[in-house]
């Protein structure tokens, strides 16, 4: 079960399209529009759906909200403007949440978008238990249709990730010993090449020096890298 | 302090213009453009700005990469595709909450996004200390420019209760044009010595040899001893 996004009175082609796009990149399909006002289907917005004309395709199209809300168990409603409402605002990220777990419990969500131009009137978020509010700037607030969905769908995609991809790196990172290694031959060519010779104080300069090596996280094969560095530097010396 | 977004080669203006428009939504308003394709300033990024035209008129635009991104002590490249780097990949919550901390401390900071055809090269982000991959479905990753813009914003407006001031160590950081120097001279070194004739893929050993360079946060005073151990390592071989 995923929330159904409900479109009411859309303007531009392009923009229902990138929403539809936006939509697919979080892996939200199921789309409605509500009387769009350049008709349907728009060919503006297959072409600026690039691959999601999928979405576009199994769109249901109503002539009125009320019956494209209609069967429902739970509306949202998102806005940029902070209203006078009796109702929970809420953000992207807790609004999605507490959908994921009604989706998950067979609960039927759909979450509504105004027109480019007048947003949602307050009749339309009269069908919406809560209001999802995006934190933008208040001297700037007016999101694009579009990249509102973006942001409703991220979340929805974010609220089902237990944790951040796991880095290769941390993976691949070498250990203090073979850090100290490689520390310890570099210090060792350069005594040979007189590096620490000028210095008035040498230890603090070779201590440096092991900082450099293993305060940073070098993986396994850059220190490979670094060993091949110090032994190609140093090759026409040792002939 | 906020994190610089650097456009590499964008096509449409109407992306530029929409991502402006997403920077302010979210309190961001520098920008800068490397060579956008269809020449600078654009009418159409201006009239999809709607209201952040300001962004734009304060845009820096550069011929290339490397001036564009020069002055960044750190620099992070935003990517759909997963990639085999040695760099730490982070989702775009956990980068803009370590962005926060720096730029708190004072460290310049630089958002990297690629072009709408290509995305970023391997030159490109070798320039990065760390890659932002969003958490889009694999089978549609591919996120428009503006959208990938706004949700790193939203992300950054969000991590605004992060405190921790960082630590002087990154105050220090090289930025990215003292690195870019530092891997050139080691190449140059390197390739007299043979280092990349056994080689199979040359290309692909020196983006190595520059991602070893580029991607730590190596001091300045660190990056004038590696400058100091390529000097001594090499110095009989001058003689």
């Amino acid at each position: 079960m995923q929330p159904v996004f409900i479109f009411d009175s859309p303007q531009l082609g392009e923009n229902i399209g990138a929403a539809a796009r936006a939509m697919r990149n979080f892996g939200l399909d199921r789309m409605r529009l509500v009387s769009p006002r350049d008709g349907w289907p728009n060919p503006k917005a297959f072409s600026a759906a690039s691959g999601a004309g999928i979405v576009l395709s199994n769109a249901g199209v109503y002539s009125d909200l009320e019956s494209a809300l209609g069967d429902f168990q739970r509306v949202y409603a998102t806005t940029a403007r902070k209203r006078e409402l009796t109702k929970k605002v809420m953000s992207p990220r807790s609004a999605m949440m507490e959908i994921r777990e009604l989706a998950a419990g067979g609960v039927s969500v759909g979450v509504l978008f105004g027109s480019e131009r007048a947003g949602l009137e307050n009749k339309a978020i009269s069908y919406a238990s809560a209001v999802i509010s995006v934190p933008a700037v208040a001297e700037f607030s007016s999101l694009n249709l579009a990249q509102c969905a973006l942001l409703i769908g991220y979340e929805w995609r974010l609220s089902e990730q237990v944790a951040d991809p796991v880095t290769s790196l941390e993976l691949t990172a070498a250990n203090v010993i073979e850090k100290v290694i490689l520390a310890d031959k570099y210090t060792e060519e350069l005594s040979k090449s007189g590096f620490f010779d000028a210095a008035q104080n040498e230890e603090a300069k070779k201590i440096n020096l092991r900082n450099l090596f293993l305060r940073h996280d070098f993986t396994m094969s850059e220190v490979k890298t670094l060993h091949g560095i110090r032994q190609f530097l140093t090759r026409r010396r040792m002939h």
